[in-house]
């Protein structure tokens, strides 16, 4: 078993770094938090003897040397960054039980095959630029660096500026690693486990996403002296779509899910009828041809909607990965060492998206799950307790040894 | 008549300052802009020779002595503050065409009995801080000068350290001149002048307004991993307010509007549900029984509407004024100033809200008005012709020289 201590000591220390204003953390991708974060991770790195490549996107890779150098690494991440009002686990719970799974190694001296690379992804979270899993996309051969150098954030900051700003360009060509697997512990994020009282998810699927961002452009004018009859109400038609996503939603239950997280007014004056909004709409499912079929629906729906009003509706989809199956031999290699180690467990398909989904194209993947309480994250009030996370990562461990082999 | 050349260079200078990004004005209030503007507007009056008083919001008023040193001045005044993305007339055509009017009487060597005192109202768009006209209200002691002074930006920083900020705090007590009269020009902001060819607006009226600041608790949450039945959806909530806003203000029809300009989403990333949705409703009607009922309904549905997603919901009203009459002197002076110059005219009810509302409490006040291209207003894109302009400042002159008399 893992020292579950040092685990929890490590993620309460890294949850110091962007602080956030209830409890969790704003620690934005290419931040000035996002670069002490780094460092603290790196400083801890170095005192577990792991040796360091960053490739251009600003991955960290974190290596741990096998016995044979011709065995490809298994590779064992997720990610440092959060979201602006995010939780303390969210990504972090991942990074540092990859570290604590190579700082246990150490401690019962034990060389592994394989060598083990523990590893951060840039830019996981997709709050500050989207989409989100940037970094593991572009090491998938999902987006191109240019791509992902271009996106900007509500400032019009881009990834690429932000990124040298913060001095973390590395000289890794991005994706040129090979992978011999890829295992992710997350929090499930999701209200699964703890309403089933179980320790692990022993993840076998994760659901698709589609990210549509809508610009409506309706007519700027006056609250006060614009008779009804003749606004071009850009902000009214905003919400009818949404009322019409969530419909879509409703539609497609089970095993769907669709809303709206980001919503922008310009000028947004009280009285000024907004001339712009732009707006984000994030549609789920495990199921592709529901995944498909909610998001034609609602490209059919809302220029009809726009088109009563007089507004004009451009749409641009901004984040997207379909359906993913995990591994089956790596998801066996958990189930086996939840049960060897006596955790409850149960399987378990992840709702959110991780670097996992991306590493899946590219290696045999899989993920490791531990409940959180009300399945309550993206929320400063995110929360698990040591023990979960020491199952969770003690569950990690053995998966990990035994794909990488000793 | 007025020099309308002179008038229009002056309104095409000012509009240099705090440039907008399609042609028009970002000159919000109490920016450096701002005190750009009104340095601007202190040198022209230097020349033509007027005295400066400023009181405690920062209102500047340009005085030009009369003959009787008993008689009260007439106010000839509006606003040189513009939304974020606001037009080049919008207040400035009333404050440039008061000075006008004093410029044309140097010119013809004429001296009137009463003072006549060139004003520009501070903060009068309340698009940087609620509610807008919040000088001239606290002049006519709607509001205290301690509340003004602790209205909020969404930056945070307050009304009275802005103004501190700018220089511009002066020494008079807010309320303490008395006024004889006080007359405003402005253009329409609507499209009833235009459409129905008419030169001149002899406002009689005003409608009234209230603005609902609405803040709706959802729980933040992740889009993904959260099912819709765990929903506590702020967002959807909104989208059904302002559907509900809609129907209100159709079903008041003719002779109400409703509709909302400022919506904040927190945190406002595209993979979280809004914990937080802040945003204001613009509601009104030239009948206080419609405006009051419609206020009555909506706080009575968006509770039920919210309550039914199990969503927080607040209100707060941070803009209001009853419907004004303007006094009926006043009004016939600018109808037989239009009929004597030849214009052509109708009698019309201002859509907006202006200085002249809260004026009208402490002293007969009236309006002219002018109309604008479509009817636009509060968009960079609002325009007016030089003839236009010049047709109402010469009824502003005639009228206000019949007031001040010879
Ligand atoms: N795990 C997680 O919250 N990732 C962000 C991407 C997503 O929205 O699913
Ligand atoms: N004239 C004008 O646009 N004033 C701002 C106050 C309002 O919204 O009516």
């Amino acid at each position: 078993r893992v020292n579950s201590d040092r685990l929890w000591d490590s993620i309460m220390e890294m949850a110091k770094i962007g602080p956030g204003i209830a409890g969790g953390n704003n620690r934005q991708t290419l931040t000035d938090s996002d670069k002490q974060g780094r460092e603290l991770f790196k400083s801890w790195c170095d005192e577990a003897g792991l040796t360091m490549g960053v490739d251009q996107m600003g991955t960290m890779f974190m290596t741990r040397a096998g016995t044979d150098p011709d065995a490809l690494p298994v590779y064992v991440g997720s990610h440092l960054d959060t979201q602006p009002t995010g939780g303390k686990y969210d990504g972090v719970l991942g990074v540092l039980s990859g570290l604590e799974v190579v700082r246990s190694l150490n401690d019962l001296g034990i060389k592994t095959r394989h060598p083990i690379v523990v590893t951060n992804w840039t830019n996981e979270e997709g709050a500050r630029f989207a989409p989100a899993m940037l970094a593991s996309g572009v090491f998938a051969g999902v987006h191109t660096q240019e791509y992902a150098y271009a996106r900007k954030d509500l400032d019009g900051l881009t990834f690429g500026d932000e990124l040298k700003r913060i001095g973390w360009v590395g000289d890794e060509t991005v994706g040129a690693r090979k992978m011999h697997a890829y295992f992710e512990y997350h929090i499930e994020q999701g209200p699964i486990l703890e309403a089933e009282n179980k320790q692990i998810g022993v993840v076998t699927h994760c659901q698709g996403l589609w990210w549509l961002e809508f610009t409506l452009t309706g007519r700027e004018a006056h609250t006060g002296s614009t008779p009804m009859n003749m606004r071009v109400n850009a902000g009214l038609a905003m919400a009818r779509i949404l009322e019409m996503v969530q419909t879509v939603a409703m539609e497609n239950q089970p095993g769907a899910v669709g809303g709206v997280g980001q919503v922008k007014f310009s000028p947004n004056s009280r009285n000024v009828l907004p001339g712009t909004v732009v707006f984000t709409v994030d549609i789920r499912s495990p199921d592709q041809a529901k995944l498909d079929g909610m998001r034609a629906r609602i490209e059919k729906e809302a220029p009809k909607i726009c088109e009563a009003l007089g507004v004009k509706c451009s749409v641009e989809a901004v984040g997207h990965f379909d359906p993913v199956t995990f591994d089956p031999t790596l998801v066996g290699r958990v189930r086996t060492a939840a049960e060897k180690l006596g955790y409850s467990h149960m399987n378990i398909i992840s709702g959110a998206g991780h670097d996992a989904c991306w590493a899946a194209k590219v290696a045999p993947a899989t993920m490791v799950m531990c409940p959180c309480v009300g399945g309550l994250s993206h929320n400063e009030a995110e929360e698990i307790s040591k023990e979960w996370a020491a199952a969770g990562a003690d569950v990690l461990f053995h998966a990990v040894v035994e794909t990488a082999g000793i």
